[in-house]
């Protein structure tokens, strides 16, 4: 009674041999302002991504971890308009102030305590205390932070509304890199001496 | 009068020359979340599509064809969020349930009498019977069909939001691939010899 | 067996009820950038429009006519990148040199033999002659036209990336309302006799 | 030496005090094709949402509960591209086939063993087991399912493109509603008994 | 010859009326995701806007001013994907660290000497001076400042690519709110009495 | 006290390698539908353009010069949703009826006075004189002029809603290339040997 319908399933298979439901990432090929060029031979591990199944490597300092499955880590997601990280943050963890210059971010607390907030370009400040199962919304582009704020070490996922968010943590934006003692100084009326001991700290030069 | 016009004419001419109004698909070049790479040499010819002229082939169980101009036939189309296709629909013909993962389509039926229908998130049914000059929407990526509904042949031209619309016919997703069995039948809840007499028919594995 | 889906089939009705797979326009709702605001009660006639089945009315001077399907004739297009029109051309007819602001045109030809052109930004000419099946690509913003081209009536279903794609005839905008004889001619470097001229018959004043 | 900044910092304030950088749905309010009208006051409880932070309500049958964070739920993701929901799978819990008409997911495990898999526009078949930690991605509007895969009850996380993704379960597509016996099987090739025979069980008519 | 054409004219202006190429803002009316409703009645001087004709209130600190022409100020942007600011920067004049969260900006210098720079999220500092006639560009949501470099007042006007394109300077959002001592030192690593101090000076309070 | 900072610096700076902030562009790269293949190593020259900072080369019977800094001229702005222009006018200096077709064009006066106005879909025509500092918006894709209204040179920086907004200026597209006179007359009701006319002056053939 199908029989025929076998002849049409081949012609959609042909026709529909080059649609582009997805565009998994050729890290290697040209890259446009839309993201990567697309993968030509995929397989369902290319839709996959296990990075952020363990802890991340803690920094001793801020008692955390921020591990990224963007783009780059996760080839997958190209085009497709969302990434994800992981937050690890021990007993009196912080992720510094930070802003995703692409992308809105809404944390899941999978485990734990953590107090997060974010700032508005109007200045007001929205902070609250998440528990396990929580979701916290922080749209695009605005200051925001998140601190473990129990006893035990608590874990999140912050998922983003591009492949390729962007992370500027203000201290590492300042103080990390050639940007003159001068400058940070003079844009943001830190002292000097002290722009000059945190960027000591932070590697920073100049 | 006009005698200094000349040279800003061949200005303009000099400094729009790569101005990029549109983006003809390099089908062999790279391609990426927004579409191909545009072809660097382009005429009128490109812009034009002439496989929608005649019927498709037909299936003689469906006694349908659907003949796609989407990006891979029609290179033109690449970027300018527009493409089409061609449905032939004989007596007692159907275009199976299905679905366009990234396009909404607009449907105008230039022969015979079409009955369609979608149905929405909210499980909602709309059908209607559609004459000659007829439109008809579906909006982007929900279930929808199209059934002769005359004695004649029904001709309708859909034309889709995107370029890459993609198609998935439920039936042909479920039963013309290498998905088991057990998993269709575990996600559709139909009996696994029911998804191994379809599988048979439309050349699906496993 | 079932039963228990029963349920679930239920609490996912609720939970989706208004979920937004589409936004047919209330015309008297608020509009805004992205286009009207939704009409809270729809039927399946809301997705259908039937404005385009008949030829519209042709003007006796330029033998044609240009019928529109955008959002304020045809709401259920609202939000979904698309809208349509019919072109009637009779023997002789033409649609003037226009841009739609807004969207890229798909032009399908349904009767008779229509030659189709535009201009690129870099002053390239594209033009062809169409015969009934063939798809034509206009560009975004583009200057194009169309012209029968043969000796019968010619009709055609012009589709756009938009619902609300706009329409800029050149000499209506010329010359059909209130700038000044002046303005236009200085701007076109057309002879102010001319313009008073084309002002007159297309009832422009100033 | 700073005191001159107190003026500017007001001056920025009123300036910026209607600054858009987020807009909280106000669901009493007109929609449109972007989302919701902005809620007029927010305060940071908008940007938190605690709905998913216990198991969603099992159903027997499936042995699975989805619980949505859409924005009809989480009013602070309105226009910000995101969404989320809860599943809960028993073991031998199922999430039937279904799409997401217009967003791709983002799924993270957080607990148990989830197979997954989607079919693409080509049908192409990609199928994985997925363990904590784990993300796996689904490309917008294809045809996926989840099921439990381990001895224990599973937990997964899937992240929307959109603050209004859909959900179209295709079971219940085609039998929870009244699309015709007649229309669904001419469509899907299904005998009608088989038809009426769901649709008794799911609750449709027709 | 063309007196038939009045007819198409009418016909044209009146399926046109509503068509919408713009959109100017109605600010008491409902806003959305996109933008404000649109305003009913619109007239030349809703597309201008003179408030940036003469140099803003110079903060005798910073010795500077930055005028917004967002949409609140100027609502005829509203929807078209631009607006813009002046800046006056007298001699030692610096508009200190900040982002635009939602927008990049193009800085046209116009008087003057700018020194002027920004950081990507890869921590890379991009710093350049500025004379007269030169245009900078800086990409979305990244941190960046500009510096009279010059010994007379300098001015400049960015524009962005957003009708709201927020406002956010790094020193307001640390310390001209209530985000409380404890919190801002544990996010940034500034020492807590520093805080304070420029909490009292830029009226922040906690 | 941050020493361990260093190391979580250098960890981010290796993630973000690759992040795109933005995606200068590599014009001899590939280019498709959002802009051109980025460049791989970038310097802060890249984002600035001295282009415009001098008057561009006036032809002397419309008295103006357009001088564009759009991506193939300012490859930093690829990708980015802007892009400039610079406009000399002499007195008496005209910038012919023309359009955008990709964009939108916000104009900013910093010298003279010019006299500018649209048309709009509906055949409205809002026409307004500026001054020195003054902005004028010109929505996507309408028929758009500048004419010099002062005694003295006027200057403006027209910035656009894309990199690439295209130039169509309506005199070039009709008598400066090869569209024949035939199909001019036909499409705009001029007179052949008018057409012949302007087509000798503007270099046009056919």
């Amino acid at each position: 009674m199908f029989h025929s319908l076998f002849v049409i399933a081949l012609l959609f298979s042909l026709s529909n041999a080059a649609v582009q439901d997805f565009c998994v990432a050729d890290l290697k090929g040209p890259q446009g302002p839309a993201g990567y060029a697309c993968k030509s031979a995929v397989t369902a591990d290319d839709f996959v991504y296990s990075g952020l199944s363990g802890a991340g490597n803690i920094t001793s300092l801020i008692k955390a971890a921020v591990t990224p499955a963007f783009v780059e880590q996760y080839p997958g997601v190209n085009g497709l308009g969302l990434s994800a990280a992981r937050l690890d943050l021990l007993p009196g963890g912080v992720i510094p102030l930070h802003t995703h210059p692409g992308a809105s971010e809404l944390l899941i607390v999978t485990q734990g305590i953590i107090q997060a907030g974010f700032i508005s370009s109007a200045n007001a400040v929205f902070v609250k205390t998440l528990k396990k199962g929580d979701l916290m919304i922080f749209p695009q582009g605005l200051l925001h932070f998140q601190i473990n704020a129990g006893g035990v070490t608590a874990v999140g996922y912050p998922v983003f509304s591009s492949p390729s968010p962007g992370l500027q943590i203000t201290d590492f934006a300042l103080f990390a890199n050639d940007l003159s003692t001068d400058l940070v100084s003079k844009t943001t009326f830190l002292d000097p001496a002290l722009v000059k001991k945190f960027k000591a700290i932070l590697g920073g030069s100049g």
